[in-house]
């Protein structure tokens, strides 16, 4: 049970309208693979065109994954006919992004009528184990008054 | 004339052929445009598979650029052998990135022997203008004994 | 001559008075030394009850004064009859705060009508060298129809 | 039971009376509450001599126990003979810091050799409720063969 309740009853709809016009997510191939109200995951399966010069995943790959998400868990939250910005963020890459996916979980640690604050992490995933690689801090505003789509 | 002096005479061809390495950099059609000692500027031109929902570049290719942007700034200081790895950075989203192009460009402020810190910018240009659509602060790290290649 | 037109014309009493009002300040002896539209300097001279365990000043009364410069710039820029409150900051130490004196200036990036980023700086000053300690990036929000007094 | 390993027998002690030398936490009237290998908790009276222009907790008060409460929760797991340093920390103000004393806790989510990343929240307590007004990251570095005392 999700401790959070949606404002918009199109909540859902309207999050996975708005991943799927965001033309970065499909070009990276990333995959939102879990929505909640105030939570929000993406998966993205590696490719060397994500990898940066060592051949692990690109630390801008990383942050793109864990930015989207965090966006979409505030997003879920909001009233209808609002949109959603990231303010700002902040991310620690604290160990090597290797592995066969990243899989970024966001989650709202305080939503606001104007600000939500949100947690981000990145594991990366490989058939032996699962590795905390990033750990970062996001606010997002929202936009009243002006539809998403 | 740059305030730093590198310490790798090799540096330029260094911090090329590395950004040259980099998957992500060649699938985002990302360029370096500019390198000094301290300094490095990234360009990317516009397309949709580089946008949000909204049309506008998105904030993860925004980031990625500054990132790596800063990642090169840092690096073209290091001595031979070593590597960067970026420790954390934070980026504030100041306006809509929109444009036909985006130019990162990050310069070192404070270069040690460990640690380097780095002012991220990024501006949206179009024919007509120039806005600052992002700034950030980014930590790297030095890794010695560790060749880049 | 600034390059940010303030909307209140009692702006600068509004700012030394509130400045004025915080015990916080007073009670670290931090004095406002320089004050314009945008822009704002707070200089705070070193006693022991200001240091950290190694007797340089303690990372959160340099963060307390970079902090409060930031909140002042940006508050000389906000309409009367509003308040600021930090949203968030981030804050590089960069090397070690020892010297006579700590000295703050903050500078506004980017007014908006909601939020507005700021640059950070603190300055490590001894009678023969001023160092660069602390170097920044916060954001400001404006609430409307709230006093500050 | 703890996560984290100490790797100094003498940890305990050793922070103690580190955060025991700090004039700053002592004038702030601050006290070390809880402390685990890579934990530490901090709290801090309200008085007026702490306030910021509205009457509660400065941001500057509420980040200087959260960077401290970090640092000491990494410096549990460093090595004998070795130092703490903040390298950077951002800070998200989430709710007024209201109330009779504030509670900062931190963790560390990544020991490194080198670099400690840790976890910041802060609650603002009173009689009837708690209330986190604050949550960041931190980047700490270990500085080996410089003890702290």
């Amino acid at each position: 049970v999700s401790k959070f309740a949606p404002l918009d009853p199109a909540w859902e709809a309207k999050v996975r309208d708005s991943f799927d016009r965001q033309g970065f997510m499909r070009y990276l191939e990333a995959r939102l693979t879990r929505l909640e109200p105030g939570l929000a995951a993406i998966e993205l399966p590696f490719r060397t065109e994500l990898a940066q010069q060592h051949g692990y995943f690109h630390a801008g790959a990383t942050s793109a994954i864990a930015d989207t998400a965090g966006g979409y868990a505030g997003f879920s939250l909001f009233p209808a006919c609002s949109s959603v910005l990231t303010v700002e963020f902040k991310i620690n890459l604290v160990a090597p992004a290797m592995g066969e996916r990243l899989h970024a979980v966001a989650e709202v640690i305080k939503p606001g009528r104007t600000l939500v604050i949100c947690d981000l992490k990145v594991w990366a995933v490989s058939a032996v184990r699962e590795v905390l690689c990033a750990t970062g801090l996001q606010t997002l505003i929202c936009l009243k008054d002006k539809p998403d789509a």
